[in-house]
C-alpha cells in the first residue's frame, strides 16, 4: 500500500534528507521527540519487519547506527533510541516500515508508558517453549 | 562490563532461553511489559550498536524478526515494538546491549510518552545539513 513514504521516496512530497542509496532513504521526522529525530525508511515498500527481506532489514539497522554515531557526534546528546513499530497496536502510524533514531538527552523525562505483567509460578516456562525458535 | 547478561550468557545465573547460537542468545525478560517480551542479546559484550560491529547487529535485527514472527504466531498478538535503548539517558537499564521485542495489543493503553520539539523557520534544513551522513 502506497503512504505518504513512497511520495517522499519518489519526490512528490518534500522531505530533508540526510542519506539515500538504492535500497533506503534516511529523511527527518517533521514532527520530532527531539530535533535531528531520523526515520530510516526502505526504498521497498513493506509494512513491518516480517514483511522485509532479511537483507534489506540488515542494511537498514547498519545506517541507522550510522545516523546513531553522527547524531551522538553533531548534536551531542547523551543516548538515543532505535525504535520500529510493527502494526497499529504498536504505534505504527504509517504503515511502510521505518526505523526511528531518537536523539535522547539526561533528565529529557521522556518515558516509555509501557504497562507491566507478571508471570505466576511456572507460567514464564510455558512461554518459553511457546516461543523457542530453536 | 560485565553485567548480569554476561552472567546469564555463561549460565551462571538461570534464564529462559528461546534462542542460542555462536553470536547471541534470545530470552524472556522476567520484568515483562506483556508475557512473552523478548531479549536479544550479543554474546560479545558491547554497550550500543554504535560499539557493536555491523555482523553482528545485522545478526541480532534478524533474530528479532524470527522472534516477532513466532510471537504474532503463537500469542496472537496484534503488533510489536522493536526497541533498542542505547545510555542511561535513553532508558538503557543494563549496559549490554539488547533488543526488545515487545507484543502488543490493540487498546492496550500503553504508549512512548515522549515529548514534541518544534523546527522554527528553516531551522530543519540545518540540522539536515548537520546530520547528512552521505
Amino acid at each position: 500500500m502506497a503512504t505518504i513514504f513512497t511520495k517522499i521516496i519518489n519526490g512528490s512530497i518534500p522531505s530533508t534528507k540526510l542519506y539515500e542509496d538504492d535500497k533506503c532513504i534516511v529523511i527527518l521526522d517533521i514532527a520530532p521527540c527531539h530535533k535531528g529525530h531520523a526515520l530510516v525508511i526502505p526504498k521497498k515498500e513493506c509494512e513491518t519487519i516480517i514483511d522485509c527481506d532479511d537483507n534489506i532489514l540488515q542494511h537498514l539497522i547498519v545506517i541507522a547506527k550510522k545516523i546513531a554515531k553522527k547524531q551522538v557526534k553533531e548534536l551531542k546528546c547523551d543516548g538515543y533510541n532505535i525504535i520500529i513499530n510493527n502494526k497499529l497496536a504498536s504505534g505504527q502510524e504509517v504503515p511502510h516500515l521505518h526505523i526511528h533514531i531518537v536523539p535522547r538527552y539526561n533528565n529529557d523525562e521522556y518515558k516509555m508508558d509501557f504497562g507491566h505483567e507478571e508471570y505466576q509460578d511456572n507460567e514464564i516456562k510455558d512461554f518459553g517453549k511457546r516461543l523457542n525458535i530453536c
